[in-house]
């Protein structure tokens, strides 16, 4: 493989989350699946905002917070997703910069304005998002940058990416392109009602090989093969796709390739704050570890550390210094 | 006295908080007094966000702070200060009026945009905090509802307010209305670079009796009365003032009165995360118990309870219910 300059390109829905607590009987009463991603449209939106407790701003988006966990352990990374010219989209650039993390597509001008997820927390730490997608749907091929997906070890995005129109064909695009320079391309499938959406487009992902590696929870590995069964969903992945890596919340996590099935236990914690971004720091950690050439079983650990960091704080990116945190946890 | 609508109306500078973390050698060479409120123009709060690291958004405003806290401990409070129509004047008062704070201050529209206080959150927990005044400085005696002041048991105002030209005038107005009504007015001093600035004229806010009762920390009770020795300045206090209300940070808080001096211990916590907001939740617990007949060694412990909550997590403003807090900890 030629050099690289980066361990990872990171695509995404660019989003910037609104976060406030909330008991379960608002999510029963606003009709908000629990511990999923609602899509809402822009009057939703602004309905949903009105009931909303007291809250707080911080950049967000799934594929952004892994680039961000990843710049945070000290990885070079990249990312591409779409803002617009408004108050949320500098917030989210300044954020994403500020972190570390290479970004320069250009915000949408006189179009929607900046996605945003309402998430709500409830007191057992669960987050129910409710995303209204704004700017972000804009994102297509003309935003890859082919030598950026070139020069990255690995390219990862979101299953995500299947709800707007144009994104798909980018994506499908970008994984050409990193194979063709020999490079992996992985996944997260994001949620289980995603998975359910585009079922067959993300089995066709894998099935044909536009995809190497695969991110998943519980929920969506059993949702993908449409079973109530982990194991079951573990040897179909295990048939199909080089690498998976299943995240199981307190119980760790699973590494299914051809060859073996390792489960590492969760890194333990004080306090559940809030879940938000756990599944996309746990793919910061596994990345950074994986475009570092530790064993698997490591970059599981790496993955459930910053997972634990995560966790312990309201919001969905690192509020300390990980590749700190991993030198005081005796990696590295 | 004839019947209240409020508990407390607070009157402030309406600001978003942008919160990010920092080392101390960052504010050595960005100039940042550590711990202080420094005021910034537009073309340095520019500079200092691009050097920011990531950060989160979220309400803050010293008297706001005071009043989301009242309302969270269930007290009735409305509150006032100028917000401009754009994103953080939408979130901001969104967020105040979620908690339960009457707030109907008209937005500026075609002047400066909100303002927002970048703070730097060092590894100690202290905060440094940088203010940019914005719309907040069009706060004027055409903003101060004569029957909200004639109708709340307590008038509170934060010392910033004399860092914008109009609302010193308005302050004196209000606490005229107050007593006319036979309420009480309350002040903070809020910076001890701010009594700097006005010591002048917060002596005479005390000695002509425009003001009531006094809540400083430790430096501010000092800086008033130029001293070194905080005995020396409660004496000075008692002299000139009914109540005076001396927060010490984790050593506690003193109560000073014609009568007595009382020390009440700080409530304890696990781990020190953030002080923004500690003053201003001490204020909201004290002032909540102050308007509801409590003794004044509770006044306080109230105030030390809502302190330890907001100093344990990011954000200057309660993230439980501090009613709730406050059942479990033995009050009501």
């Amino acid at each position: 493989m030629s050099k690289t300059t980066h361990d990872v390109l990171a695509i995404g829905n660019a989003i910037v989350d609104i976060i406030a607590q909330a008991e379960d009987d608002f999510l029963v009463r606003e009709n908000i699946a629990k511990g999923a991603m609602n899509l809402v449209e822009a009057q939703r939106a602004e309905a949903l905002y009105a009931a909303m407790g007291p809250a707080m701003e911080t950049s967000g988006g799934s594929a952004a917070n892994t680039a961000a966990g990843i710049a945070s352990f000290g990885g070079k990374v990249s990312y591409i997703g779409k803002v617009a010219d408004d108050h949320l989209g500098e917030a989210f650039r300044h954020d994403i910069k500020a972190i570390g993390v290479d970004y320069d597509t250009p915000p949408l001008t006189n179009g929607a304005p900046t996605a945003r997820s309402m998430i709500f927390v409830t007191p057992d730490g669960e987050r129910s998002m409710n995303t209204y997608l704004g700017a972000s749907i804009e994102l297509g091929p003309q935003d890859i940058d082919a030598d950026l997906v070139r020069n990255a070890q690995v390219t990862y995005f979101e299953g995500y990416l299947w709800d707007p129109p144009a994104a798909k064909n980018a994506m499908r695009e970008a994984a050409a392109i990193a194979h063709a320079a020999d490079r992996k391309v992985a996944m997260t499938l994001s949620d289980p009602f995603c998975v359910d959406r585009y079922r067959d487009e993300f089995l066709e992902l894998i099935r044909k090989k536009t995809v190497d590696i695969i991110f998943a929870n519980e929920s969506e590995i059993k949702s993908l093969y449409e079973t109530s069964d982990l194991s079951t969903a573990a040897a179909a992945a295990r048939e199909e796709c080089e690498l998976t890596v299943v995240t199981m919340s307190e119980k760790g996590s699973m590494i299914v390739t051809r060859e073996r099935t390792g489960e590492i236990p969760a890194h333990p914690i004080n306090k559940l704050v809030d879940t938000t971004g756990a599944g996309d720091l746990y793919a910061a950690g596994f990345l950074y570890g994986l475009t570092h050439n530790m064993e698997l079983d490591d970059c599981a650990r790496l993955g459930g550390l910053a997972a634990s960091e995560v966790i312990q704080h309201v919001g969905p990116r690192p509020q300390v210094s990980l590749s700190e945190l991993a030198q005081q946890s005796g990696f590295g």
